[in-house]
């Protein structure tokens, strides 16, 4: 269906922060057109023209690492010490998951990146099959990144995956990667990093997110984990880090040399006590920035505006300084920079040619008013609340507080308390 | 209007965090009934009957530290140091409003508690009748705190505001208070802590929130802002401190053993560089604690949601243990602890009797899904997205995304709009 969306005010993001007045057409699953309004759309012949009343339409935000099966973990084990939650109630309730159970918590995953403004994710889970089956039955757009490790997969399943999800759907894509240096033996990291040589392909993974991983690692190797990492050719054709708290210099320049990607997940990062990620000293050394919101059990909410505040005022914190890090260089990392890391080089921005992965959000809310500074704004004040419709591929899946995911919401909650039910037994 | 809310979950929060399933019904301004669905219902006439469907009411947020009026400031000089922002931006500004210019703005801010849930605020600004006017014509909950300094107001007129805003209507309170020990003369402090013994009151100041401000208050009077304030008796009736960020032993003893509150303001303290408070540590000594979140000029955003995320997660990074904090207490703090600092005793939990400020949230949302936890879930997952009703002393003023405050939001953003930009001038 043509839709034309017009009376708009558009930040492309492929011209600094500047707004364009006017208009943008999606064809298809295409932007065929952005700027100011024209004559010429009496040529095409439109399923719908939408008013956008001066609201804002922006790229989709991209979340860059997340694990979405894992709302059947949100709020069930708040406030416990790290081990104790990860041994005592993620891992046993994880042994019970089923692959169908995947397919339906992914799904409310979805469903809250759409109400966040979300239109990828960057997802990293087992049953990968079944978040795809997810994410495609619901019309979302997912790049998956290898989750391997000494209990779960093997480079045989890592290479097999990345053959046929690369290739399966529009919709889907698949990165190389393992689940982290700690979970997974020398013999395995180097089978990954001889499939990165081989499809000369970028590897992902958590990386250096507490500091007792990196004592162990430094204690095991004598290497801190990306140094141990990069000494096995795991980055020679790219990749990178989700996390990233405890970082050393040399582990900086070899992320800077190496072109790699730290994906920031700052709520994760607090709720779990791990620390503040050093960003701001990531921004001035011109490493390559994206934002992830963590699963759901870890986070718990999956909110790109959440995050984005966090990568902002936690490193004013960190840096003592209320001018550490412009709002909108967070505004470029949570929608181009995650674009970049996530291999969407077509949905980074909106001009003509890329694929329509939009969002409009509402101006005529009161934490947007008055209108000072639209970009800075939607950093600090913007809240799910203010998305009024979410475009992944030339299609709205969310619009006006409704879904458009081809399924019931309320049968999809139903299911997934019947599992949680199920598995807390 | 007497208002039936049936088929509900309801968290009273009078009886720990436990939830009734069934009914609460409205008369006027009161709640007359808490509890299991019953036959009496018949006995009353209804003006309308909210089915729940399974929501969940709660008492509404207390916003126990605000400065409503500055929305005008809102994203407007973000990302700028301390000082530069204050000098050079903000007073400047300030220096051109007027008082019809501030019911206008403060309108705006009234707006965005309802959409995040807040029933009332604890405001500190100077036109402060003007700030009363924007509340009582909305119908919404203003309790002032005093504001003055050596540069604005005095103690005459603050005695008068005490007097006068206490008996000017229903939804308006008024506590003692002044800006800040280091914006006042120590003959002015002892002024306030004068009219503090005369009406047997407590009073209320932002306290401790810079480490500078701590630093040349030591080196005036050799004592913290806590313990030089508390010398002069200021607290011989109770009140509390704005912020409180950087407190010593000694000044927190003291707010423990004269019963103050400390409201916190997390995501301000981030965005202005202040610091981390020691919650935890507050908490542990059984201090009286609420959450505020101060003006939209520093924030930006005025969300009790975000603000309860921050209270606990910033915690268990300053304390390197995720267990510290539990999201139930910072609810608690949320609710009840902001009532309690503001002298809303009716205000506080849902119980037959108390004052009808109460909302609605959307449990049919994918972030409050599965239901594990919910109150634990409203800390690390609600949003301004889930709040379907705000009623405010027995009225609703907010339901799904509309606002009955009398006024049109457009003209209220025109207005406002117009205000800024004459002022930018």
């Amino acid at each position: 269906m043509n839709i034309r969306f017009y009376n708009a005010r558009i930040l492309t993001m492929a011209n600094g922060f500047d707004m364009v007045e006017g208009e943008l057409w999606v064809q298809g699953n295409r932007i065929i057109y952005v700027g100011e309004q024209t004559q010429k759309t009496k040529e095409v012949k439109w399923g719908r023209k939408i008013d956008c009343g001066k609201n804002l339409i922006m790229p989709g935000f991209k979340n860059a690492h997340t694990h979405s099966a894992m709302t059947f973990l949100r709020s069930f084990a708040d406030d416990l010490p790290l081990l104790d939650w990860l041994n005592n109630q993620v891992f046993p309730m994880e042994a019970k998951l089923k692959g169908d159970f995947v397919c339906c918590l992914a799904k409310i995953a979805i469903m809250e990146y759409l109400t966040s403004g979300i239109t990828s994710n960057f997802d990293m889970y087992f049953f990968t099959e079944n978040v795809a089956k997810a994410s495609i039955e619901s019309g979302y757009r997912t790049v998956f990144c290898g989750h391997i490790n000494n209990f779960q997969g093997d480079l045989k399943l890592l290479e097999e995956y990345y053959l046929k999800l690369n290739s399966i759907n529009d919709l889907i894509g698949y990165r190389l990667g393992f689940h982290a240096e700690y979970t997974c033996s020398p013999k395995l990291l180097e089978g990954v990093a001889g499939l990165a040589h081989k499809y000369k392909t970028p590897v992902f993974t958590h990386n250096s997110e507490s500091g007792s991983e990196v004592r162990q690692c430094v204690k095991r190797y004598r290497m801190t984990p990306t140094k141990f990492l990069d000494s096995l050719g795991m980055f020679d054709y790219g990749g990178g880090g989700f996390h990233c708290v405890h970082m050393t210099d040399e582990d900086l320049n070899i992320f800077k040399s190496k072109d790699l990607f730290v994906v920031t997940n700052p709520a994760s990062n607090c709720k779990l006590a791990s620390g503040i990620a050093p960003i701001k000293k990531m921004m001035d050394m011109g490493i390559n920035l994206a934002i992830g919101t963590d699963g759901p059990a870890s986070n718990n909410c999956l909110d790109m505006f959440r995050e984005m505040f966090l990568t902002a005022a936690l490193q004013k914190i960190l840096e003592k300084d209320a001018s550490a890090v412009d709002a909108n260089e967070v505004l470029y990392m949570a929608t181009v920079g995650g674009a970049k890391a996530m291999g969407l080089a077509e949905c980074d921005t909106l001009a003509k040619g890329k694929l329509a992965d939009l969002i409009m959000i509402d101006l005529h809310q009161p934490n947007m008013q008055p209108i000072n500074n639209i970009t800075k704004n939607l950093v600090y004040s913007g809240s799910k609340q203010n998305v009024m419709l979410t475009m992944v591929n030339g299609k709205i899946l969310y619009e006006n507080n409704h879904f458009y995911i081809g399924a019931n919401p309320e049968e999809i909650y139903a299911k997934a308390n019947e599992i949680i039910n199920k598995m807390k037994k």
